[in-house]
């Protein structure tokens, strides 16, 4: 297949990278790779899709948001994280439809936070929350067979630098990461949150 | 109890209003009420916490979103959702603290679309999720005790022009709905997603 990673600079896009590079011909996407791109930016997607043309499969391992004690979060915090984490996310979805081949795959990226809190976690757990639900309503309208699907991990091992943020959440492996994505896109599954830890 | 209720000339804010005014002191705001409120605005936001003054519980029962299929849906149609359901609702949190007494209490209202697909739901679902997440996050950060809870319920069964578009789906009555409501406001739970249907 032929893989589109967007993010691949990142932990997580870099170790799905590397597991989906085993078996397929993988395109690695972001502010600085090869391929450019900044998900803020619509008509940089609209760019970067007419660069790499058809694929068979979308990875989208992107998405920052500010953490901050609640009540520290402003107006425009929220708009920045939902226009980062989700609407880029959601604009990867949107104008790749038409580059992804019949029952190829969407698959993003979301975490714990969406279903457990931690302090000033509050708007990660939003964005993750909203890409989650749009998953599943996406995932009976998306046209000729093409799925979508989002992992959903708890923090990972190799981050210790945030375990301290996470108390006593599981902590899970790249590779098992890694390997969640190779389930949704070689796959048949659609609308799934693969909720890991 | 002085009970704020935010969206009270709607089906659901109208009958959670009307059974709170059973045992409290129930004051109606809304676009179109004594107390005129307009979600997406900030400024009003605030004026409207200012008459009102303190409060023991604020209900939020507004949010309008575009239904929409999934690939008409325009990044526009995002950003006014996502700034009128999700924000609307947060802003209501984020202000009001200064206007809960202690162990009082935020409800906010969500829906089924967070966790089930409906045809031309994606956008409604995407902001549910976001403000469930939302609930389960700020419920850790809220400061006096104050409490925060999300009602989600399926499709109302007073709704019937809707039903056509949930087929299959429970109908909960308005009076499950509205007493969902009181059981946040009068109860001391937080952090909860009432799922009703």
């Amino acid at each position: 297949m032929k893989v589109l990673v967007i993010g691949a600079n990142g932990l997580i896009g870099g170790g799905v990278a590397h597991v989906l590079r085993t078996n397929h011909d993988v395109i690695s996407a972001s502010r600085s790779s090869d391929v450019n791109v900044d998900v803020n930016d619509p008509a940089s997607i609209a760019a970067m899709y007419k660069q790499v043309g058809k694929v068979d499969a979308v990875v989208a391992c992107i998405g920052k948001v500010a953490f901050k004690p609640l009540l520290e979060l402003s107006r425009d915090d929220y708009l920045k994280g939902f226009t980062d984490k989700v609407l880029g996310q959601i604009e990867l979805v949107n104008q790749g439809v038409d580059y992804v081949n019949d029952s190829g795959s969407f698959t993003l990226t979301t975490g714990v936070l969406a279903r457990e809190p931690i302090k000033t976690g509050a708007l990660a757990g939003l964005a993750n929350g909203a890409l989650e639900s749009f998953v599943i309503g996406a995932s009976i309208e998306l046209p000729r067979g093409i799925r979508i699907n989002a992992v959903s991990p708890s923090v990972l091992a190799e981050a210790a630098g945030y375990h301290s943020y996470f108390p006593g959440f599981a902590h899970v492996s790249l590779a098992e990461v890694a390997n969640t994505y190779v389930k949704s896109v070689e796959g048949w599954s659609t609308g799934q949150i693969y909720e890991l830890g």
